[in-house]
């Protein structure tokens, strides 16, 4: 039997530490997972094989790299706490493309340290939370020889392009999946400093829409006039698909959406939130969207439609006088419960061949998506993840909505049939998915004392 | 003084030197003359310094690559025939960009010849009809030594990216151009090998529209529904610009055309024309456009509004969930007499600034022009190139319009101030602008005897 340290050599420990853990997590940065980039799949494997051997010396068992048919699973677990509670952690170790790569202030890949902050790709989402729990349970495991509970931890590969070979693993291996809870760690604070716990995040429909026009792009003197263009077409279509009054025309889009009770808007109202910040954030002339719903519900309890990406003719330098034969454009849903990507897509498709003018030949295809989740606030786990959160950054945290997209959050709920807390630590400005992706080095560093205080609150260890 | 060789010896010596001709043509096509791409600009200027050189060989005089601020100006000529009526015959030697690459069957500027046909980018657009230009002067002045009347020729560089130096030359140079015609070798057939001159050609008004948003591209998950997404608002944009009946919906856009007459739509029925034949080499679903006009007149004698390239946010594999920071579109609208370019472009601008939804910052940027022409049918050199066309062609030429554009035709109409006839010998259905642009050799060598025709025809010299 192993004796448990006294709790301060973990807070000597966490303080001698801090540099390595950066080294590390540096170093993790510097490998380019970028999922959904068929060039890039040996640099997630990469990814999984470095995580699985810091998982491994970090004294985690039963460490192993699981294949999927697409980027590896990684897992490992800790099941030594007999009579304790077993909590499931999920995080991604893939990462989002870099491009627009001009508007990077370093390279992407290269983590540069600055003003306390890291700045690269993958800096917040998700290796942040990774590497902070990796630091957390290795933490606890050198300072006092155990964990005061049983850990399983699932990092995958394939987050950011859709998770498609992660509902099939999970089925296959529900099994031996068996937990109390499950910590989805891929969410961050709520405004400045202020820790969240998250308990609504948004699903996702993906969508893309092909227009053929004529063969192959053709004159547009000789031909303009004669024939429908597939840009003008795709045009009409996108417009279609939203009013002046920001609400989706798709017939039926909002049937699912659980409505805001009048308790939620107000409770919403009360987070600090200031619209002109972000405005001026952002640099947009005016904050928009669905009318009759505050920004702050519309980007969090209210569904969306986005145009990700168009493309089609000519886009060069100068001009080129052309019909072109194509068009292209990548769509995606932010769905809120109750709403069911597959019908979500089914909806989109019809109304999409019935909007579509003639002339043209219009393709809809399904690029995957997610369901959106509602976690209970009064969950053991959540309680004293918030106990935890309180005790370590010295304040309560916020329980919020996302307005982002974990769709593994649904599957665990579905599949392995446990309830799930969203936490994390990211910035809620930290530009993933975008340039200059950034994370906090203070809040990481409170975030892995946070993560260790919350195995003691779950499994009712004395604080201290 | 010279003695005229027997008129047989300029068919004989035709003749004998076609493949000659042909290997000087397959050269010229071999030089990537792309004026719309800056990185072409070298090859530009060989194409013009090959162009001279060949001139000069061929018998003409004053040859010069003349300056013009871009891409250079061929001129040259043969004024040796006092009393004699003068032409000034214009070509470009430039041509359009290649992309999509991965559709054309050979390289664009490896040329190939296969079953009497010509495959390369510029084989029809408009290096055919400059090569037929160069290789009728030729003939003459080896087989006769004068030519019947006087000529100028002038080629230019810029026809596909607006000619936007043609004008100043043309004003800087107008003193030493007199002429009594000018004859615009850009154009073509009517329907497979019926030759037409082509009497109204339509103008062209460029634009590019560009949508701000956020700063940069942002999390769609994270800014969805807070805010307008620049490519939904390009959509919404372009979809505002025609009706669902085809109809341009920019306020004033139509008020200066001119209204075809009932005997001109008469004319117009009566052209051979296969509706379902060009549907199904386009391979769309329906010919469509304007309601009230049949194709024919949609596509020659109505202004269009059509968008050559749109682009922004994602378009690689995989799925990217952002709101993008920037959309962007090039538009031109082809015009017919008598709408003003700059008028068309105002329009459009104020109409987009207009239409354009708030949360985003649009800019309308005008990317030149021309303006449309109506050419007299009853001019002695039209008439003469008619004549000229049917005892070469076997069959007299039709009287078209055509829906491309060629704005040098309206400049020399204002600045020198002299009639233009628009004639060539390019295929209707010759892919020009397009992947596999190609031209008929069988074609090119009757016109080349047509031109030599046309200069005995309009000198008023006995044909034999």
């Amino acid at each position: 039997m192993t004796i448990p340290a006294p709790a301060s050599s973990l807070a000597a420990y966490l303080d001698a530490t801090a540099e390595r853990r950066l080294a590390r997590y540096l170093e993790f940065l510097r490998i380019p997972s970028i999922s959904g980039i068929p060039e890039h799949a040996p640099d997630c494997r990469r990814a999984a094989e470095q995580l699985a051997a810091d998982l491994l010396a970090g004294g985690l068992e039963h460490v192993e790299v699981s294949e999927t048919g697409g980027h590896p699973i990684v897992y490992a677990d800790w099941l030594n706490a007999p009579g304790a509670p077993t909590v499931l952690l999920y995080g991604h170790y893939d990462v989002q493309p870099v491009d627009p790569l001009d508007e990077w202030l370093a390279a992407p890949f290269d983590p540069v340290v600055r003003d306390g902050r890291v700045l690269a790709r993958g800096a917040s989402d998700d290796k942040s939370n990774i590497s902070i729990a990796l630091s957390a349970v290795e933490a606890v495991l050198v300072t006092r020889g155990a964990l005061p509970l049983n850990l399983r931890l699932l990092f995958e590969g394939e987050e950011e392009s859709s998770s498609v070979h992660l509902e099939p693993w999970l089925t296959a291996n529900a099994a031996r999946l068996a937990a109390d809870v499950a910590l989805v760690a891929d969410s961050g604070f709520f405004a400045g400093n202020l820790p969240a716990i998250t308990v609504g995040l948004r699903g996702l429909a993906a969508a893309e829409i092909h227009v053929r026009g004529p063969f192959q792009d053709v004159h547009s003197g000789v031909y303009g006039g004669a024939i429908e263009n597939p840009i003008n077409a795709l045009a009409s279509i996108i417009a279609s698909l939203k009013g002046a009054d920001g609400r989706v025309r798709i017939p039926g889009f909002y049937d699912d959406v659980v409505a805001l009770s009048d308790a939620e808007r107000a409770a919403m109202a009360t987070l600090p939130f200031d619209e002109e910040a972000l405005r001026a954030e952002l640099d947009v002339p005016a904050l928009v969207g669905e009318s009759g719903w505050t920004t702050m519900e519309r980007r969090s309890a209210r569904p969306t439609l986005d145009v990700n990406g168009i493309w089609g003719g000519f886009s060069g330098e100068g001009a080129k006088t052309i019909i072109p034969g194509r068009a292209h454009a990548k769509i995606t849903c932010r769905l809120v419960a109750d709403q069911d990507p597959t019908r979500i897509f089914e909806l989109l498709r019809d109304y999409v061949r019935e909007v579509a003018p003639p002339g043209v030949r219009v393709d809809v295809v399904a690029m995957g998506g997610g369901r959106p989740t509602l976690t209970p606030e009064d969950h053991p786990a959540t309680q004293a993840y918030a106990r935890a959160l309180g005790a370590t950054f010295g304040r309560a945290p916020v329980f919020v909505r996302e307005g982002g997209s974990v769709p593994v959050a649904a599957s665990f709920e579905s599949i392995l049939g446990m309830p799930v807390t969203v936490m994390g630590f990211m910035p809620p400005n930290g530009n993933f998915h975008a340039p200059n992706e950034w994370m906090d080095m203070a809040n990481f560093e409170t975030g892995v004392r946070a993560l260790a205080c919350f195995f003691d609150e779950f499994a009712g260890r004395p604080a201290g």
